[in-house]
Parts: structure tokens; C-alpha cells; sequence
């Protein structure tokens, strides 16, 4: 097999064609790891640059998974990514190399880990911070099934600021399981890191007494197995009277490191050394980002996640407006006229439209690192002191802090504002990240309201309501990309859009655009659809809908969340006791849905344009 | 006024009888000092003996509650409690000593810190680990806003092993915000310590070198405030190079500690040394758990929250058997007969009734401390590798593992066994700790199973079904406290308690005992009602209730959850096209119920049986 260069030369992969399996790469001589990771990195880049997907992150760890497959059996071992932005190089070498042609497409390859791909993929990922939780059950039920395999988890610094990996660590250190966790340094995560915890690994990164004690501690005990336990000792007590340690140590893990992320020669050792010391080891791996493609390394943060791209300048193509960069723009309006006003991300300052705020109010402005949870407790505090704080989101990381919104947000009634992005589905990142649950969960939190933008005019103009008009718990959900035909901004609960006779749509956010689109398709066939539009999904005023079925006796409500909770489902229990009318909810059942375009999905769900016409003409 | 001693005796409180204000308490003499903590002792045993509460945690902190209404105004500046069991003295020291006679009754004081009871209570509590995130986002907007006043969060070593405390941690060691964290430090939190963070204090506990540096340090710099950035620079150097540093140091926490949290004095000199620093500083202060009760001194994990006890011997009045405790023994028989099955729990060993499991399975039982989301997650890793892990979590901190449970859990459809405790109203702790929620956040995560024992018999065979029947995710769901007249066993989706002719009473849990009583009180009124129980509450098969209908006409829906995700609203959803018929659904509308005993909080509500007749009655 062949990559095509930037240039659409032919690069062969001489090596990478040899690796089949595992074995192929255990016996792969040292002398032609660098090469083989070259090959790597080129398929890599060629490859995203055609699909799209996470780039810098993949680049990153090339060395240190060439490593985990030569130390590691990956069909029998457990291998535990965190987040699964760096899984892609563990894909190719696991005989998925030709699915990467449809990576993260309907039908292609996911770009997160997936067991039902392969045995290779111990785990799901897609929310941060939770492989040392998995890692450790999962050495557990080795040790008491007595199974023979051994597990490692790898999590990134920026995973490393969320507070589940915290419990991990703090459970896994005490734990005494032989358990491997490679800390992925890369110093800057997402966006760039925030938080102590990023203050201590920079610290860590510069501790050259410790390594060369290390170094010289290793070497004396070699490969010595015995002698382990003892030294261990020694090892600790010498540490504590003349090193500093650190908070690995603290929580009870065995710190190995920081190893040169890209020596395979070192991370083949220090990985094999931790696998044999039968407790839970820390290796402290540093790694640059976007390593050997020249304009991710300079701008990694800009290459994480990105679409198609021209691989040889480097230029990506310029995307659309999109309602993330609309409620940045427009908080930053409101920010200017209201200094109360704060803004809050966990680790998302780019996703969520912010760098601008972050730039403009850098004292308003306040990135947690991922901690959904602490984030929505900050804002409540911020909230009872008179700030208004707007904590923007998004939809399906949320639900880290449905507790938090429940009990500090809600039972006080506090004027905290969210901005809940990625609401719906969000297309080729899959079933982890749609935003389809939101509208369950947020409709659960007493006093909470919940507005859904279905244009910018109307995300800008719900926004300052919420700010300015709202005053308890309030929510603004709007999607992934950009707005559809629908332009205009109503900011009300519900209205008529559109006036027909035969048959009531009732949609909301950018839905509205389907319902037109099949309103006009039903036309066609002499039927007069009226459009019922909700702006505000939480309380739901169902006074329009229900006059409108007055008049028409058909209802079709189309909706792109999950079925609990939904809006179907409530017009349905107030329907009760009412003149009877017939009825078809089109939604995404439990919500499970997998990757693909939007457009793709919404047609494979049964909820565009065609399918709301299509249950229309059922009920005629 | 007076307390009334074990014999009956009234202790005169002299004393306390003069505290008025915070001015009486900071104009009151050193001397004064250690017997008013004697008198607040001996109030808060009397009280407490009377009415049940938090003891132990409550005794713990006299001392340190008065040194800081000594060095802060609690009415200006913030006191953010964590958890809340520990302000008993704080409320006693702010006008509430009257509401006492009521603690944890409805209408008299609640056992945790309210805004709505008093300026001096920050902020509600209740939910463990988010005080230093509240705190922080408080500090952030005093200082946005120019306001004068200083914050503090007090947070013991059990809400320390959270997640939630280490993302706010994280965040507040590097904010620079002047905060105060007062780590109240009595090593064994409700159960006792686990996790990498109670090694970590252990540790500290005793580190003479760095105390005694402290003291040096401390006394060298008196109060001499212009010298403090100096002298900390060159102690960050001192430290760096002679001293183990530690976790909180690492996050960016200038550490003060360990303090004798029984020493007025020296509490008062540590907490406004921190104060006056003005950066993020950590106090640790070391508390014993019971202290001045010698039962609860010795059992102070007995003695946490206790119902009304005889002060003299301690002697608690004997409970009745609850569901907890059938829990904990139908599990130890199921584990017995399956090695696989693994119990799991968030610092609720006896909450939870598994105190016999732990000691008849030590190797199958893993306390996590308090980190719900984790215990989720690492259940995940166990079912992935082969075992059936059964973890034990009350209803409202379930919430915050909503995520995991939807990512870590339903996503792979993992036989992860949930056993929701505390589902329901749980009476005296109010609104926080209600378990209302859980119905509406599992029934949207997807392919989740809850089912629901109305009775012990009844929990037994479910949590076998649970265990041995099911293969993905699944809840069984039950009430704090013990059982009513039913006693029976029906393990089915949905059945006929009682026939009957008029009306349809839906019931499932134990206001199925609620449901029968009104049966009888409508038959003295010569209506005859049928009870349908729901044994499985998700996925809801209606059919019975349906069927029921077709025959009475008439429906009352009765339940003990908030409205969102209701039975009722899902049989209301299912009604539209069906035969009409006359409804009236009973619950507890957005969920937020105050304390009293279940069965004023149920009349209240409009949920019990007089409710349910009463609503059949207008349905006739």
C-alpha cells in the first residue's frame, strides 16, 4: 500500500506494509522504528488531510504506541486511551488501515476507540478523564478472575485536570493492582492547560536531579527482579529525605519518568519495566503535539481537531459561520455594556467561540481545564455574589454536572447562565459527543429554562434574554455549524411560522429548517402544513400547538434529542383529556446514535425533511 | 437559658446565654473560650439526644467553628460549609439556638446550612466536594465587584477524596484569589479514609521536620505583614530544597499546617495568618470526631448521624430493619453462590448495609470514598473484564455519575448492577438528599432497566433478577427505611394488587401501601378502586394499566418523584389514540421537597393515601 504525498507523488510504506500483526512488530528490528513511524506520521498526515480529524494529537504519540504494541499485546492486553483523540496509530496498526479512507464517515472507521471495531479496543472513549476509573476495574476483575493479561491506561495532562481522574488515581495508587498509567504530556492538552495541576507537570518536567537519580537507580538494579522490592525501599526513603515528590507519589503510585516521547528505545524500556513491577506505576511520558508535521507543531491547538486540509501548505479550509462563533461575538457585546458579566469554559475556549472574550475581558474570563462540574459550582458561587456568569458547554460534556446544576444551581434558584453548545447531533464524532440528552436532563432541574435558538439573529437575541431578562437557572442550547434558510430571530416560547390547515409540524432550533423543507414538500402534494416553532423548550407553552391541532387534528413533532424528556413526549401527556387528534413523534429513540453527517443522520434517524413529510401524508 | 444534662440536671449555659452577637463572641476573653466550647458541647448532646442529627462531625468542630466567628463576621464574610454536618455550632453562634427543639423537623432548623434561614449561612449544602468551587467562584466575585469581605470553605478529608474538591482545588491554588481552605482534618471522614488522599494526610500528619520549620518560620515573621512576600519566596526556596513538599503546595496552595483543632489559640493565629495573606491558603487542621462525648469519641462512626439517643449511656434507640439492610444480606447470599459478583461503594459501607459484605468478602468490596462518578466508571472496567460489580449509591449522589452512567455504562451495555438506596423522600435531611431525580436521569440513559421492590421479599428477588436475570444496565430502586403492610413478592413489569371496578390507582415502591389504604378508604365511600403495582418501572409496560382502564375509565397515578420522567407523564404519553379516560397524576412536582418525616413530606405533597382517595373521589 501507498500514501500519496502532499505533492500526489506516491509515498511508498515499505515497512508499515509488513506490519500485519502484532508479531510483525515485536520482530521489527529497533534500527527501522524511526522509519517505521516516519511511514506512520506520512500516512497520517495524508490521510486526515482528506477526512478530516484529530491531527495533532494522533501526530503526537506515534513513538510511544509503536512502543505500547511492542511491550504490550493489544488483542490481549487492555489498552485504555483516554478520550480516544489519540488512538488513530493503535487503529492502523491493528489491521484497520483501510477504513481510515471513510475515517469517522458513516460506516468508516470511528475516530475514537470502539470495541465493536476490534478486539484491540478495550474501551469506548470520547469523555475525558475516566480510563484510570475503567483501567482499574478492569485490573481488578483481572487479579480476582485471574485472568493472564496485563492493563494500562493512557491519559493526556489535559484529562488529567478532570476530578473522575483524580479518583481513579487516588483509588488505583491505594489499590496495590499492578496497573500501568501513561501520562501523556504534551503540556497543553486541547488548548493550552490551566490549573495546578499543569503548574506541577511543568515542574515535574524540570527536575533534572530526580531523572538522573532515576537514571542511575535504574541502571544499578537493571533487570534484576528480586531486588525490586527492596530497592523500592531504599528508593523511597532516599527520595523523601533528599528529592522533592510529587503527587503521583503522594497518591500511592510508583513515578517513573519524564521519558523523551519520541526515543522508542526509552519508552520500550521504561514501559517494560512499569509492566513488571506488578503495582500501579506512573510513567511520565513528554511528547510534543503535532510532532513532524511542521504546521501542527507550531500551532497545535489549531491542527487538534480539523477538517480536510491541503497537507502540503498546511491550509485548512476556512469553515462557514457558525452559531459557536455567533455567541461569542455576542457575549462579548454584553459584555461591554454589563461588567458582571463573566464567562466560563471547561477547556474549550476555541470550540465555544471564547478566544475572543478570553482576549478582549482576560479577568472575566475563566478556563477550569475539563471540569464540567467545578465549573457549573463556580458559577453558582459567582451567581449568589452577584456576578452573571455564562458557562458555555457543550451539550453531551454537560452531563458531567447534572448534579451540580440540581443542587447548586437550582435549589437557590441562581441566575447562572449556560450555554449549552453541540446541542443535537454533532456528526462524525459520534455516539459520545451528540448533544441529545440535554433536553432530558436540563427539563429535570427545578426552575430550569431552556431556550433553543434557531438562527444567529434569534441565538444572539435569546442570549441577551437570558442575561438580561431571565433570572433563575437558564439555558441557551444551539447546535454544532451553522444556521439553515430559517434567518429570522422570534423569541418566543412558541409562534406559528408558517400557517397551514391540514396537519400541525412542531420543531425547534435548527429543525425548523426540515419542517420547512418538508412543509414545502407537502405542498407539493396539496397538502397545507402549519409550522409550529418553539423557541423555549423548558417550561414548554403547548397553548399554540394545541390550538393549531384544533384546527388541523394531525400533529407530527420532529426533534433531535433523545425520546425521554423529549418535547413529543410532553405534548402527548398534555394532550390528555383534549379532542382527540392522530399523532407521529419522529426523535431519536434512546438516543444511541453513530457517526455520520448530520444530513446523514437526521435521514437514517427518520426525522429530516422527507421523513417528517412522509408521516405527515401516513396521517392524512 | 439552660440545657438539660443526661440526668435530667439543668446545665446553666452562662456563658453562651451572653453570646448575642459575633461582637459578644470576639469581645468574649481568652479564658471564656474552652468553657463556652463546653457549653456548646453539652447543648448540642442534649439537643441532639432529643432529636437525632449529626453528632459526631458536629462535636468535632466546636473549637475551630468558634475561632473562625472569632477571626471572621459570618454575616459579611463567607463561610462556605462542605457537606453541612458540621454546622451545628455555627448555627448555634448565629441567633438559631431556639431552632433547635425542631432540628430536622418540618418547619424547625435544618441539620445543613440554608440562605433562606440565615445571612450567615453562604450557601446551601449537603452534596460533598463542591465547597472550594462555590467558595472560589464567591472570591472571584468579590474581587470583580470591589467587595469587601473574605471567603473560606471548610471541607473535611472525606469530601477531599471527590473529584469535584480537586477540580476546585486545581483551579484555586492558581487563580491567586485570596482564599482560605480550612481542611478539617479528623482522618476518617463518615466511614473511615480510603484512597491515595488519606495516605497523603496520614502522611502529613506526622511530619515533625516541616512543623517545626512552620513554627520557626512562623514565629521568625510574627505579624510583620510587608515582610510576608519576601520571607514566602525564600520559604518556597527553604521548602523546595530541605522539605517534602506535598499536594497542596503543588496546586498552588500556600500550605499552613498541622494545627491542633482543639487549640483555640493556635486555630485562631493559623486562620488569620491565612487570611491576611491574601492568596490561596490552605489550613490544616487536625479534629477529633466526637470529641467531648466518650461514645462517640470511641465509635464516632456510630455516633455520625444518629437518631434520638440516651445521652447518659449513649445507648441509640434500635431501627427498625430497612431495605438497606435486607439489601447488604440478600447480597452476601448471592456473592456467596457467584465469585463474580463484586459490591461497590462511595463511602457508604453502613449507610448502604454493606458493612457484612466488606467483612465476609474483603477482597470483593471497594470503597471509593466519595466519588460516585468513578465507582461508576471503574464498575464499567469490571463488567467489560467479566465480573458482576454491584454498586451501592443513595438516589440524589447517583446524580453525579449521570455521565458515566450514559458513557461509561450504557454505550457498551454493560451488566453493571446500580442499587439505588435513598430513592424517594428521605425525610429529616430535605431537599438536598431527597431521592427524586433518579426515575428522570436513568429512565433517558439508554437501554437501562429500573426496577423497584415495594417490600423486602420483594428487593431479594429483584436484586437476584438484577444480578442473575439481566445482562445490561440495571437499577433496583428503594426507599430509606423499611417496609409497610405489603409484604408480598411479585416480580413482574406490572400486576393487579386489587381488583376493582371505578378507578385505577398506579403505585409502585412502597406507595404501594399508600395506594392500599386509600383502596379501603374509597370502599367505606363505596368506590372500588384496583391497584396496578409496577414492579419495573423502565422500560414502563403500560399494558395492565391500559387494560385496567378500558374497564375503570378512571386513573390516579401516584408517585414519590419529581414530574419529569414520571410514570405518570409516560402513561399520559401513551394514552393519545387509546379510549379517553379520566386522569389524576399525584407526585412531587419539580422535586424540591423541604424536610419533615415521610409521612407529613408525603401529606404535604398531596401523595399519600388521603390524596389518592381524595383525587379518585373527584374522578367519580
Amino acid at each position: 500500500m501507498v500514501a500519496i504525498s502532499p505533492d500526489e507523488e506516491v509515498i511508498p510504506l515499505h515497512i508499515l506494509d509488513e506490519i500485519n500483526t502484532n508479531s510483525d512488530l515485536k520482530a521489527l528490528p529497533e534500527e527501522q522504528l524511526p522509519e517505521l513511524c516516519s511511514e506512520i506520521r506520512s500516512f497520517l498526515i495524508d490521510s486526515i488531510s482528506k477526512t478530516g480529524g484529530h491531527l495533532a494529537s494522533n501526530l503526537g504519540v506515534v513513538e510511544l504506541t509503536v512502543a505500547l504494541h511492542r511491550v504490550y499485546d493489544p488483542m490481549r492486553d487492555r489498552i485504555v486511551f483516554d478520550v480516544g483523540h489519540q488512538c488513530y496509530t493503535h487503529k492502523l496498526l491493528t489491521g484497520r488501515r483501510e477504513g481510515f479512507a471513510r475515517l469517522r464517515k458513516s460506516g468508516g472507521v470511528s475516530g475514537f476507540p470502539k470495541p465493536c471495531e476490534s478486539q484491540a479496543d478495550a474501551f469506548i472513549a470520547g469523555h475525558a478523564s475516566d480510563s484510570v476509573s475503567v483501567a482499574l476495574g478492569m485490573a481488578h476483575a483481572r487479579t480476582r478472575l485471574g485472568g493472564d493479561y496485563d492493563v494500562v491506561a493512557v491519559i493526556g495532562d489535559g484529562a488529567l485536570t478532570g476530578g473522575l481522574a483524580y479518583e481513579g488515581l487516588s483509588n488505583a495508587g491505594q489499590s496495590g493492582e499492578p496497573l500501568v498509567v501513561i501520562l501523556n504530556d504534551n503540556a497543553m492538552s486541547i488548548a493550552s492547560n490551566v490549573g495546578g495541576m499543569a503548574r506541577l507537570l511543568s515542574r515535574m518536567r524540570v527536575k533534572p536531579g530526580y531523572i538522573g537519580f532515576k537514571r542511575w537507580y535504574r541502571a544499578t538494579i537493571g533487570e534484576i527482579r528480586p531486588l525490586y522490592s527492596a530497592l523500592h525501599r531504599i528508593k523511597e526513603f532516599v527520595k523523601d529525605a533528599v528529592l522533592p515528590g510529587n503527587m503521583f507519589d503522594d497518591l500511592g503510585f510508583y513515578y517513573l519518568g519524564p521519558v523523551d516521547g519520541h526515543n522508542i528505545q526509552a519508552l520500550e524500556s521504561a514501559i517494560s519495566w512499569a509492566r513488571d513491577m506488578r503495582v500501579p506505576v506512573l510513567v511520565h511520558v513528554l511528547t510534543q503535539k503535532g510532532r513532524g508535521y511542521p504546521f501542527a507543531e507550531l500551532h497545535p491547538d489549531k491542527y487538534h481537531g480539523v477538517g480536510p486540509f491541503d497537507p502540503q501548505t498546511g491550509v485548512l479550509k476556512s469553515s462557514a459561520r457558525t452559531f459557536s462563533e455567533v455567541f461569542g461575538t455576542a457575549l462579548c457585546r454584553l459584555a461591554e455594556a454589563d461588567e458582571r458579566i463573566t464567562a466560563l469554559t471547561a477547556a474549550m475556549e476555541d470550540g465555544t467561540g471564547l478566544a475572543r472574550f478570553a482576549k478582549k475581558f482576560p479577568e472575566r474570563f475563566f478556563d477550569t481545564g475539563i471540569a464540567e462540574g467545578h465549573t457549573v459550582s463556580m458559577a453558582a458561587g459567582m451567581a449568589k455574589q452577584g456576578l452573571v456568569p455564562v458557562a458555555a458547554i457543550y451539550s453531551s460534556f454537560l452531563q458531567r454536572a447534572y448534579d451540580m446544576l440540581i443542587h447548586d444551581v437550582s435549589l437557590l434558584q441562581l441566575h447562572v447562565v449556560l450555554a449549552v453548545d453541540r446541542a443535537g447531533l454533532v456528526g462524525e464524532d459520534g455516539e459520545t459527543h451528540h448533544g441529545v440528552f440535554d433536553l432530558a436532563y436540563l427539563s429535570s432541574v427545578p426552575g430550569m429554562t431552556v431556550w433553543c435558538p434557531a438562527s444567529f439573529a434569534e441565538l444572539r437575541e435569546m442570549l441577551n434574554w437570558a442575561v438580561n431578562g431571565e433570572t433563575g437557572p437558564v439555558a441557551v442550547r444551539y447546535p454544532r455549524g451553522g444556521e439553515g434558510e430559517y434567518r429570522e430571530s422570534r423569541v418566543e416560547p412558541a409562534s406559528i411560522l408558517r400557517a397551514g390547515r391540514d396537519v400541525t409540524l412542531v420543531a425547534y432550533g435548527t429543525m425548523v429548517n426540515e419542517a420547512l423543507e418538508a412543509a414545502r414538500m407537502l405542498e407539493w402534494k396539496g397538502v397545507s402544513a402549519e409550522i409550529v416553532k418553539l423557541g423555549r423548550v423548558c417550561p414548554l407553552d403547548s397553548g399554540v400547538v394545541f390550538t393549531s391541532l384544533e384546527k388541523t387534528g394531525r400533529l407530527v413533532v420532529a426533534e433531535e434529542v433523545c425520546r425521554a424528556g423529549s418535547i413529543g413526549t410532553r405534548l402527548m401527556a398534555e394532550a390528555v383529556g383534549r379532542p382527540p387528534f392522530a399523532a407521529r413523534i419522529l426523535d431519536l429513540g434512546e438516543g444511541v446514535v453513530q457517526q455520520g453527517s448530520t444530513g446523514e443522520l437526521r435521514a437514517a434517524a427518520g426525522i429530516d425533511a422527507a421523513a417528517i413529510a412522509a408521516a405527515a401524508m401516513e396521517l392524512m
